[in-house]
This record gives structure tokens, C-alpha cells and sequence, in this order.
């Protein structure tokens, strides 16, 4: 593939363009121009051609319980979670791969072409070391190549179960012994040549709830040294809020800034319920905030002030967090949307900004800087939606990036690109059947190991 | 068609019940039976189906602005209610009738089997009637027989912009001269030979807004002697609750039980700012509550306080209203959703719950008791998704109704039945290309009419 043509295509911008044409060199855009109408030999994409979407917080197996959580009769964050610990028990390295795989290729025809995979499910069962012991993180980094998307690898420090409270049965399985076994760990995977042109690093604190000040630090340091994204739960729940204030009398925000964690590198997932001094660290220190509103729905936990976050000078990024679906789109509206019902008050997100959210700057939070945007020297990573389906029918070419960000779902996609490579083509994966190693894979987990 | 086997249907309650054999006349299911596979000459619906879904609430017209009325900058209800009144402004009866065919085919390809149209828009520019009083009306009905889905046409009676306020320009295309006026243009559309199989007649008093209290009490007295649905736009905005107040001391819900509105065949819409004596009427009453949560997402209203109307003896509906997305299943689990975001708490209503809202509730709100229901004597009007798509890849037969509820999407309906007869196929229409219908009707709109 060396050339591309966009019927439309967002460059950024309120705007879409008319007939773009890309020019490739090898993985990457070297040229944006102009055409009226696609050159004989180029791949033409009809439509609407956005830069691929950045799903920038994903648990990948949390995909094996979707629809088994939804239980009537009051529960709440903390009974869904027993529940995922229940599916986590029953992963092994061959398992996490095929459903990983499976659930990328959902992430891939949902136009997804780069995922921040926050990996904590290390370790065998009972905490036992697999011989290997990054064997499942790079399980789940083969599964996004088997898939055609990039992925960074959060591997995510994971030490106690809360302050004071030993680990769980199932919790063993994410912990390592402590912050610096944690260290030497990633250290082995750094230098693992799966790593390359398609997977990276990244590190995350799990939540002030599983690691505490001094590790907090050790992470943060080990990050700053790699140049790696760090990434932790922040602020999800007010008991999180409650606990970390009566541990330490700092929020976790606050927290987390003590321990050195927060800077451009930086991404605070959920940031819900988080006082105005904390969208402050956040925002002087340039951090990004990945919001996960259908599992923040899902999971009871709250709207986030999504606008206050970037007035402070915070970015914003979208994950799908638990995969109770698997939509970019309905996440990013859903900044705007479910503010929209906290405040009254419509408008606080353009469709530029949170389409925004959902390539460049979430490719960012990831540490996928060359990709998130339609440019010359960016990755040729791009996601086109028909523009003949029902949900965009009477959208105009050039003003329909509202009706995009607003009304389009994943089955909209028509065509995804990841590095030049067409990895899904009329709206199917071009290299497996995606639905049915979902199947598969799920059904798989309904066995003991 | 006489019989239709199903793989997997919804009979009510948590689980779907596996080979279902159906045995119609007519348009009506005569048995339901088991079978464990098709049997010769029976339509096969593998994956699920449940009952059609019914759009309890719905402006067809509104479809003409999905993603033109998102912009940012602070705007709100009342400013989006202007470029709605621009919309309206440009309709004429033809392309309302484009409009309204086009916006029921979406809805039947996301599985809606009858719709409950809030129709205001009743005279020509300035308020100047039509040869025909009704023609738009009838037009509407016409619209949704083409698209091979039922309608009730709840008219709506609308006098006033508001308390002390004449009728802006636009608004004077939704006015009767007074309520008798409105009645007995209403008389006269009862009598019109076009109702009958598949549309009925409704009655809506259009808000305490734009219907003063005798006028209120005219409208619900017309409804009750002809045994109408009757419903009405209640506490949408907090404005219109603290207007109602200022007028009449009452909240909107207490004027319309002292003008006789409520009742079993009562339907509030939205019902988002309630006092606990406003559901408390609203629940000894029977009556129903239609939220329309991605719209109220989009406007800003706020979250309803689902639960506890259902606990106070109201029963829910949904309906997809301003046409910002057509998908009665994003709306039936927003309501478990979004009041989890309101509360902190999940499990406020079980899927069966959720989808009775969508199927059998709606139904009943609507006027069609007989429809809703897989059950002897219920209308064959079926709603069926494929079980091999991504979404709902890994849901288990029997308790699938969960991740149909919480998962499912408008695009997962392959196979829609209306009366016996299939007007889904395949996940395509089986009587217009729908999207280009769209297309050419919200373009025609581009120009004065």
C-alpha cells in the first residue's frame, strides 16, 4: 500500500477535508495532499477517514464477563469485583492469549488501532511464578500483533490488597513481592524483542489501594528513568478517596504527587470524584486523564468534571475499560453527554475535542506520540466509517465530524489501517473470524484450568 | 407466514427459553410452542428474539438534525430548542412524509415494531390550516404503514409558548385556536379511514407549558371518554417545574391529576424533576413513565429517579424522542446506567425488567395491549439479533438477556417481523434503501420550503 485516498478526511480541526490523499512510506504518511477523486492504484477509503482511535485503558479479559455482571438486587463496584477476581482465577498464559486476541479483534473492527493494555494478572495461581515470569504479558503482546493493533503494555505493580489488608486468593495472581521485584520484572521485559515496532512498554501504579507511598515512588522513578507512560486508577471510588485520606491525610492525586508520579507522562484513569486541588497537580503537571464512561456507568462510579480537568490544563484520553462495550464513540461522547447530565449544561466539549481525546491525545497517553493524527511523518493508522449507513445518513461531508462523534457506533466502521496494513476491510477483520474466537475463547474460561 | 421458529426467545422473566415454535393467524400468534429445531416451512430466527420493541416516544422530524445541534459554547435546552423550531419551520407536508418514512425505517431496523409519535407540528406556516386539517397527521401515519412498522399518532395539543407568553413564529404552526379547536380537529382524524391494523389514535396535552390548566382538563377529558392514550411532557427541565409552581402554586404533576390527566392509560414523559408526591401520584394512579435517556443525556435534563417510580407503582417505557440515536437498547439499560451514576449503586432493575420497558410496558403506554409479548393472542411482531456478531459474541442461550440488554446495539437486529410479516431481513429492509431515504430527505430540507 503506498497511497491512500479520503473521500473526507479530519485533519483535525471543527472540519473534515475533501479528497486527501495520502502518500506512504513504509508504515508512515509521508505526504497529505489533494484529489478530487482517488488516483488508479491507491486504496480508497468513501466515507469518513479519521486517525485511528487510541483505546488508552483496556483489561482485556475483563471481556469474558460481559453480560455476567449486571445482576439486579443492589450490588455495587465492590460485589462486580469479586465477580472479575472470579474470572481472573480462571486465566491461564494459552487462555489470556486466544481471548486477548479475540477481544483486540473486537477492539480493531471498533476501529481501535492502539491499545493501553493495564496488565495485572502476572502470575500463576496461588502467586506462583510462571518459568517465564512475564509469560502472560507477552501472551497479551503477541495477541495485539496476532490482531493487527498496536499495544502498549501498562504492566501495572499490584502489592496489597488495601492498606493493612493482606492479598486475596485471586490477588495473588497480580502481585509481585514488591516494588522492586516489580522493577527487575519489567526490567527482563524491557528487553524482550517482541517489543518493537508495534508493542511498547509502559508502567502503572494499580491504585494508591494496591501500592503504597514508598512503591508509588519506586514506580514513578523506574518510569521517569525508562521514559515509559505511567499510567494508575485514580480517585474511581470516594472509599478509594476515603481510605488514602485516612492513611496518609493526602487524597491520592495528592498522594501520587508526593511520590513523584505525576508529568506529561503521566495518565490518571477514571479522575472522578477528585478535588479542585487535584485537577490542579494534574493539570500543572500536564497529565493526561483517561475517562472510561460506559464502565464508569456500569460501575457505578460517578461523572467526572471532564472540562474542569482540561480548564486546569489536563488532556483528555477514553478507554473501554471493562469491555462492557467496546465503542470509542459512545466513550467519547459520553465525556460531554454524561457531563451534560451532572451540570445542566450543554456544550462543554466540542466534537473536535473529544475526537481528540480519542486519537492524538490518546495515543499520547499510551507513548504513541507518531500516531493519533492524519500529518506527514505520523503512522498511517486511520479508522473510515461509511458515510451510507443509517446512523450518518444526511451528515454533510465537511461539517460531519458532530454527527460522527455524536451518532456513529462501532459497526459504522468500514475499514481500519494500522501502519499501511488493512486490517479490517468492509467491516470485517481481514485476518480472522473475530466473533467466533470471542466464542471460543469465552466459552473456554467456563472450565476450570 | 404461519409459522416462525425461533432458536432462542424471550418469554418474559431472566432466561430465554431454546426452540420456540410459533403458530400464527393473522397477525397474531395462536400457540407457542417447543421445538427443538425448524421445521419445514417455518420462517428460522436463529440468535434471539424477543417481542418488538416499542418507541414510546418519538418526533420523527427531529431525525433531520442529528449531529447539527451539538455545538459548543455553553448553549442549552432552550437554545437547542430554537434550531428545533428552525427544523420544524421548514417542513411541508411531502417532506414531512419523506422525513417520517425514512426516520420508521431506521427505527424498524433497530427493531422497533411500533412507534408513539408526539405530533405538534399540525398547521402550515404562520398557523394558516391546511385544506385538510390534518393533513400532516395523516401524512405521519401514512409514513409509518410505508415503513411497515404500527403507529399510535398522540396528538398533541399545544396553545401557548408559555405561561403569559404568545406563540413565537414557528410555534404557531403547532397551535389549535383552543383546546375545543384542538378536539375537534381530533374528532376528525378519529374518523379518518387510515387508522384501523396498524395505527391509532392518541391523545397528548404537550406540557403545562404550552397547555394551561382548563385547556389541560379539556384535552384529558377528550382522552378518557374515547379511551385515548393520553400523555404528556412532565418536569423536563427544572424551569418548568419552578414556572408551573410560580403559576398555579402546583408542580406539573399535581396540575395534571387536578385536570383529571391521570390514569392507567397516563404516560409522563421524561418525568426527570419529581417531587416524592409527584410520584406518588403518578404511581397510585398506574400510570407509566417514558424516559428517553440519550436524549436527556443530550439536552442536559438530568437522571429520572427510575427505581423508585417503579417502586411508587409507575411503570417505565422508553423512546428514542429527539433522534439522537435510534437505539432502544442504549436507551432501556441507560436507565439502569445512568441512575448508577446518580445513586453509586447498581441493580436497580434487572434486564427483564429493563426489556419489559422496551417491549411490553411501551406497548401498553401506546395503546397496543395486544402487542409486546411472545405469548397465544399477542401480535407477531418480533424483534430477532444474530447471536454471531462481536457484541453479543461469548452470551450464553438461555441467560443471554443481559448481554442483550447491556450490550446489544440497533445494528445486532437481523430480522424484524410486523404482523406477520418480515420487514427486516437480514439486517436490511425489505421495502426501501432507508439510508439513502434519509439522506434525500434531510438534504430536501436544505432549502426553503
Amino acid at each position: 500500500m503506498k497511497r491512500i485516498w479520503c473521500e473526507w478526511a479530519w485533519l483535525g480541526g471543527a472540519r473534515l477535508e475533501p479528497g486527501v490523499l495520502l502518500e506512504l512510506e513504509g508504515e508512515r504518511i509521508a505526504s497529505v495532499g489533494a484529489a478530487v477523486t482517488a488516483p488508479a492504484g491507491a486504496l480508497a477509503l468513501p466515507g469518513y477517514t479519521l486517525p485511528g482511535l487510541a483505546n488508552a485503558h483496556s483489561h482485556a479479559f475483563q471481556r469474558a464477563f460481559r453480560g455476567r455482571a449486571e445482576g439486579a438486587g443492589g450490588d455495587s463496584f465492590w460485589s462486580w469485583r469479586e465477580l472479575m477476581y472470579e474470572a481472573a482465577g480462571r486465566l491461564d498464559p494459552d487462555r489470556y492469549r486466544a481471548l486477548a486476541r479475540a477481544t483486540f479483534g473486537e477492539m480493531a473492527l471498533a476501529g481501535v488501532t492502539a491499545v493501553g493494555e493495564f496488565h495485572y494478572v502476572h502470575h500463576d495461581r496461588g502467586g506462583r511464578t510462571y518459568a517465564d515470569p512475564n509469560e502472560i504479558g507477552k501472551a497479551v503482546v503477541e495477541a495485539a500483533a496476532a490482531a493487527g493493533i498496536r499495544i502498549t503494555l501498562i504492566d501495572t505493580c499490584y502489592l496489597r490488597g488495601a492498606a493493612g489488608e493482606s492479598l486475596g486468593e485471586v490477588q495473588r495472581r497480580f502481585a509481585d513481592r514488591d516494588a522492586e521485584a516489580w522493577a527487575q520484572r519489567v526490567e527482563e521485559l524491557a528487553g524482550w524483542e517482541g517489543l518493537g515496532a508495534g508493542a511498547r512498554l509502559g508502567a502503572a501504579i494499580h491504585s494508591v489501594r494496591a501500592v503504597d507511598r514508598e512503591a508509588a515512588a519506586t514506580v514513578a522513578a523506574f518510569a521517569a528513568a525508562r521514559e515509559l507512560p505511567l499510567h494508575a486508577h485514580v480517585s474511581e471510588q470516594p472509599r478509594e478517596n476515603e481510605e488514602c485520606l485516612a492513611e496518609y491525610g493526602l487524597t491520592p492525586t495528592a498522594l501520587l504527587a508526593e511520590a513523584g508520579a505525576l508529568g506529561e507522562r503521566f495518565t490518571a484513569v477514571h479522575a472522578t470524584h477528585l478535588s479542585d486541588d487535584d485537577r490542579r497537580l494534574l493539570g500543572e503537571a500536564g497529565a493526561c486523564c483517561c475517562l472510561c464512561p460506559t464502565t464508569e456507568r456500569a460501575l457505578a462510579d460517578g461523572i467526572g468534571a471532564a472540562a474542569a480537568l482540561r480548564a486546569a490544563g489536563a488532556s483528555l484520553a477514553v478507554g473501554s475499560d471493562s469491555q462492557a462495550v467496546i465503542d470509542l464513540f459512545e466513550e467519547a461522547r459520553a465525556i460531554e453527554l454524561d457531563e451534560r447530565l451532572a451540570s445542566g449544561e450543554r456544550g462543554r466539549h466540542s466534537a473536535a475535542e473529544l475526537a481528540a481525546a480519542a486519537t492524538v491525545d490518546g495515543h499520547a497517553a499510551i507513548g504513541w506520540p507518531q500516531a493519533g493524527a492524519i500529518a506527514p511523518g505520523r503512522l498511517a493508522d486511520l479508522v473510515n466509517l461509511g458515510a451510507d449507513g443509517v446512523r450518518l445518513a444526511g451528515a454533510e461531508g465537511a461539517s460531519a465530524l458532530d454527527a460522527i462523534v455524536f451518532a456513529a457506533t462501532a459497526p459504522d466502521v468500514a475499514n481500519v489501517v494500522v501502519g499501511a496494513e488493512l486490517v479490517v476491510g468492509d467491516g470485517a477483520h481481514t485476518r480472522f473470524d473475530v466473533a467466533a474466537e470471542l466464542g471460543a475463547a469465552i466459552a473456554a474460561l467456563g472450565s476450570a484450568p
